[in-house]
């Protein structure tokens, strides 16, 4: 029987409570399909800035490597807005979770629920019968680790960098996607101003010749921007660098209008991965036993997909929240009149059960 | 009497038709201020590639030199498409325009008219009472122009970079416009990850010392994208480096739902600018008299303000549009059952009439 070691990061803020919640779905799948999972905690983000006085111990990053998978919660708080932007516990955490495990493809759907197509901030007519995109973003390369990178003088400068090889990966990493789903890439760059981008264009026409069964849009950046907002429905998934993925995979999620339902997975090459969920720590709600649970969840059922090949464990959880909003159960960020107003624990526990 | 040299650069698509009624209003504008105008017209884009075999001919950067602004229509379509992206009528005439004139700052209100609420891709209880954003673009510098960029074996690079005076001119542009408005800047940058915005960051704090009546606030590009979308009357100014505010002004533009109706301004150190609709030359209305000349003509409004201190005037533009929304009238574009559709003639007519 399958057997897997799981490193249980959760965090600051929110995300210890709906790691919970995700641990008892995790025990739940256990059960049905006969499974067993090793899950060990370790400290990240603020609270190992507190602990250990960085945002990502050697300890954490030892258990990480033992491991088959990171589960990982969300980092960040007001406690730590005053240090350097490049010490918080954000980027402190996850630029070198990223480096050190190879984590070069991010998975981001943006996915409206039918169930919740008022929440999200658009006009209701543009999302009719729910919305369901995935961004695929380069994570390891590009202008956030690209070099020469620093200060000279009265200057400051970065270097947005891509190797044909990297883009290869990750183009594949798109492709094979659609594949999967409604068989539609659309490549972002800015190949009218940036050489990387014309580079970043011919290589993804390149690797589109693989996959003739889909079929390759390219748009620039700015233009995507704007067309995620005018007809979201027109995407399936959506392939971008580094840094156009960082702003068009937040854009798409906000369309959602439900952060807290929205998974992510960050995948090496091989079976590792890093799956977190979208929204951030809310610190605002932290420990009042409100947070939506749901995201973790779901990014715990991403991990069993992308990390162990469990697809129908996947399904089942994406199935029993699917049930669980029929139901009409809502945690506060997505509830409506009219709706049962549930906490982070009950939605947890009417998840569990399900599976 | 004031007389000034106008270099009007009409371009493509429905470039054409809609700076004929830009011509009339300005017409309009000279009867009623006392004032005179001497236009004189040249190829740009794709008209340009076609006659001159490149989209910006030395002729008509010639009579840019010679002219007090420049009256831009707007370039591209699909007989151009075919070009490499960097030979293109929008990137041939666009980026060496701005370099040849040092248009640094652009400026690009994102407004919606209240009539026009209903337009926007937005929830109407988002945009209550309309919108009044405006982005203001560094457009000179960043990744845009920084060197070295190129290819070296299979990979390619592009240089973000920024000089502290670039940064500090913008930033005095934004808080100077938030000073007329309702005195708040938002900054963007992106400082966790890029070195060159963490001295964006420091510079733009700096020039906040010396506008003690304009609050400041700086937010994480990725975030912006999603506060845009989330709640887009929090902003007044949007103050951002090139790529940035190429990715956040569309993005902005498109959440009013009306681009027909958008100006931009693009301006250089004293009072030369280029004023041009933040849409595209639209080839599938082309020729058709249905494009609405609205964009255009509040361009020619914004240069009567920026380039030629005839604030008076541009604000009788505007009013004039006002006033003719208010009678009901509309292009295609933002009609709905019961307005009265015209066509871009006569919009042009009864805008210069009120005028
Ligand atoms: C925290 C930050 C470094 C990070 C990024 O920009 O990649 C975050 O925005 C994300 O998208 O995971
Ligand atoms: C055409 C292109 C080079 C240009 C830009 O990226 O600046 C355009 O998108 C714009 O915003 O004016």
């Amino acid at each position: 029987a399958m057997n897997k070691r799981i490193a249980v990061l959760a965090g600051d803020g929110i995300g210890p409570e709906v790691m919970e919640q995700a641990l008892r779905v995790l025990a739940a799948v256990e059960q049905r399909f006969g499974v067993t999972f090793k899950t060990d905690a370790a400290d990240v983000g603020g609270a190992a800035l507190d602990n250990h006085g960085t945002a990502l111990p050697r300890e954490t990053v030892d258990l990480c490597r033992e491991s088959d998978a990171i589960l990982f919660g969300s980092v960040g708080g007001p406690k730590w807005e005053h240090l350097p932007p490049e010490e918080q516990p954000e980027r402190g955490a996850l630029l070198p979770l990223r480096k050190t495990f190879g984590l070069f493809a991010n998975l981001r759907p943006a996915i409206v629920f039918p169930q919740l197509v008022h929440a999200s901030p658009l006009r209701e007519d543009l999302l009719e019968g729910g919305l369901d995109v995935v961004v695929v973003r380069e994570l390891t390369g590009g202008i956030y680790f690209g070099t020469p990178k620093g200060r000279e003088g009265d200057k400051a400068f970065d270097t947005l960098v891509y190797h044909r090889s990297e883009i290869e990966r990750i183009a594949r990493v798109a492709f094979e996607a659609a594949r999967s789903r409604n068989k539609r890439v659309t490549s972002i760059d800015k190949a009218n101003v940036l050489t990387s981008m014309v580079l970043w264009r011919e290589v993804v026409t390149e690797v589109a010749r693989d996959y003739p069964d889909v079929e390759l849009t390219h748009m620039y950046v700015d233009n995507a921007a704007m067309q995620l907002v005018r007809e979201p429905r027109q995407f399936d998934v959506i392939l971008a660098g580094n840094m156009f993925g960082d702003i068009l995979s937040d854009e798409a999620a906000m369309l959602t209008g439900s952060l807290g339902m929205l998974p992510s997975a960050s995948l090496a090459e091989g079976s590792f991965g890093l799956y977190e969920p979208s929204g951030g720590s809310a610190p605002d709600i932290a420990g009042k036993g409100v947070a939506n649970p749901i995201a973790q969840i779901l990014s715990a059922a991403m991990m069993l997909k992308y990390s162990f090949g469990l697809d129908q464990a996947c399904q089942a959880i994406f199935d029993a929240v699917a049930a669980v909003l029929d139901e009409g159960y809502r945690t506060g960020d997505i509830a409506r009149p009219g709706d049962t107003l549930i906490g982070t624990d009950e939605m947890g526990r009417r998840i569990a059960e399900k599976v």
